[in-house]
């Protein structure tokens, strides 16, 4: 229950900083009126970030007859950040400037999933990015250049797993069974820089706070929908990665793999999807060659975007059980925006969101004053990457005390 | 999104005071032990309260050769607190002392909900327990006394509805029809005193933190069983209110009287409780003369402990619905504690608990090391006005900076 000014001021840094991200260039007179600080405390912390070269100063605007007031934007030759998302069958890591642009990417595909092998995969894929975009020319057209000789801030690593605070990873999932993997020490055995692990769920809620529809708001909640199904809360400050997906929706319902019955999960990840097509319309080719999950949601968004009657029937009914759910989540924490995050929600969420909105609306107790704003996740890249190295760009922002 | 020292040095009196509160006489040494905050903070804050009167040197304890150590307890005499419960039936008013110790309490039955006639009744018990406990003669047994002319620290009032921030209250339920009630004002009008209006979930989870199962946590969850079901969240030193009971439990189940099915409430609330025993056994002398819900209830939990087959399986049904709710909301999370409290816990408690326990237990994910405790509320008195006062001794604490 310990608490400190440090915090605080840790806090304020990162307010400070998301909102220099979002804007080209801004005066500390805005971001005084955008977070509620002081301009004392802005200017205190916005000197640091100058100090550090996360930040430069890069003109003035005039203040209507007063002294012009200088304008600060982020530094993006300020140094580099790398994020990785380890999944089930992909490493996918990318390098990003300070201002959380994409630099350079490297997509891996391992085979397997032992830890030693992984780990080879991982240090590979940093290395191509950190080589890669140190090496492009710098005329290669128009995406963002990684200065020479920029420094590496540090490397988020997102596992679909436990993490320990030690570093200790388990990941007692079919095709991984790792029981307490030392994956901080074994990449930081090849990797000398500073080294952040966290899980997808936790990854892409800070992608959105840093970078998404969170951007400036307190509570806020996240739903991965993929295969699995899971939530990221943001809280009053404080981030936790819940199960949403083994609440239960239909009691003594449809099998879920873990062992009970009637989860979220069972209805609404792509396995359940399909299942549903499936019990729909046995014979449907929506189902793909070889009824694979991913190709049959493929299948499945094109056919509703294009009126297929059975694909219009399994989205809306897929629609109905996750408003359901997100109503529950809705009326439990009253966030001000869950976000539709995952790879199903970026292949269907464009056709449920409509419906979804109508579910919770009807299920939303008379609190017309508090509406939760439901919308997909506004991130172009790869949301789990990028949150990744936001906690990287966070641990190095939990420096600044220590290293100044 | 303003954070500020003020905050933290807030939050830590609390987290003084709370330990304090919960043991005899204790020295400051051992509020660091217990806190982790530092000797110069406990020492700043226990003075604090020390000029403020709210504590008291007890005398000095060994410490083993080194200098003997100084004894603080809570000061009984240092002021009042008044607590109200404003629920549909009844106003219960209790006055605390800040050990938070009942030292007089009233019950009203106003018989009728329109705000002026309610405000009557709330001024009148609230002008009775400061008259009865300062009128009592001080050798009236054991019960813990009101110094005379003891100053009355503060007024918390709980109400079951929506309380603006402007002391504004909405109560859309039926038999209150109550739209933008200014009860502050109402209230201010008659009781000179620093007023502090709430909910009955967020009351109750403030009494849990306070005198509890919450002391010294930091995650709580606390459910309120009765004819209603709601949740209070103390998620990381911040409260809210949910409407966990318009949770759907079963898809296309019940219809709750919200106007959707499958609700929790149309489960565990105490009407859908005995909604099961009438369908399970329409005759069941269980179902009271004139099928009134408490009669029911209290006499379900007498069978139930006598060992009644049908009470128990209606008793065994309601422990799986109310696991399964609680799953989800652990799963969701994670709290260290989740406290059953309400009259249908208070009766039906000590029946449910064990298969409450076990039926999460079986939903909850492989995390050996996260395990929540599920327990039954251990306030012997009401924990509602209990945690409606608890609002008024954190809002006098609140005002120490200003009024030192």
């Amino acid at each position: 229950m310990k608490r400190t000014t440090r915090d605080i001021r840790l806090a304020n840094r990162f307010d400070v900083l998301r909102h220099i991200i979002a804007s080209r260039a801004v005066s500390r007179q805005e971001i005084v009126a955008e977070t509620g600080l002081s301009l004392a405390t802005v200017s205190t912390l916005v000197g640091e970030l100058l100090d550090l070269g996360l930040l430069e100063e890069v003109g003035y605007e005039d203040s209507g007859g007063g002294r012009p007031r200088g304008l600060i934007a982020v530094a993006t030759g300020g140094g580099v950040l790398v994020g990785v998302d380890v999944a089930e069958t992909h490493v996918h890591v990318e390098l990003f400037n300070p201002k959380l642009d994409v630099l350079a990417e490297a997509r891996l595909q391992p085979g397997e999933n032992r830890p030693e092998h992984l780990v080879r995969h991982i240090v590979s894929g940093v290395r191509t990015v950190l080589g890669e975009a140190s090496a492009r020319p710098a005329d290669s057209g128009s995406a963002p250049q990684m200065p020479p000789g920029a420094r590496v801030l540090g490397i988020g690593v997102s596992v679909p797993g436990r993490v320990e605070r030690d570093g200790v990873v388990s990941i007692p999932a079919p095709g991984w069974d790792w029981r307490g993997v030392p994956l901080r020490r074994l990449l930081g055995e090849q990797l000398h820089l500073p080294l952040y692990l966290d899980n997808p769920l936790r990854a892409s809620t800070a992608a959105e706070l840093w970078s998404g529809a969170g951007r400036g708001r307190e509570d806020v909640v996240v739903l991965t929908l993929g295969t699995g199904v899971g939530a990221g809360l943001a809280l009053g400050g404080s981030l936790r990665a819940g199960e949403w997906g083994h609440t239960t929706l239909v009691l003594d319902g449809r099998p879920c793999h873990c062992g009970c019955r009637g989860c979220v999960e069972a209805y609404v990840g792509a396995p359940g999807i399909v299942q549903h097509l499936r019990e729909l319309a046995p014979d449907s080719a929506l189902l793909g060659a070889g009824g694979q999950t991913r190709t049959s949601i493929d299948a499945l968004a094109r056919a509703a975007a294009d009126g297929d009657p059975v694909a219009a029937k399994v989205v809306a009914e897929t629609a109905r059980y996750l408003g359901v759910a997100v109503a529950g989540l809705v009326n439990l924490v009253h966030p001000q925006v869950v976000v539709l995050s995952g790879w199903v929600a970026a292949k269907l969420g464009p056709a449920l969101l409509g419906e979804v909105r109508t579910v919770v609306e009807r299920h939303a107790p008379r609190r017309p004053s508090a509406r939760t704003g439901i919308v997909l996740c506004p991130i172009a890249s790869n949301p789990v990457s990028l949150g990744a190295a936001t906690f990287a760009l966070e641990g190095f922002l939990a420096g600044i005390g220590h290293r100044l």
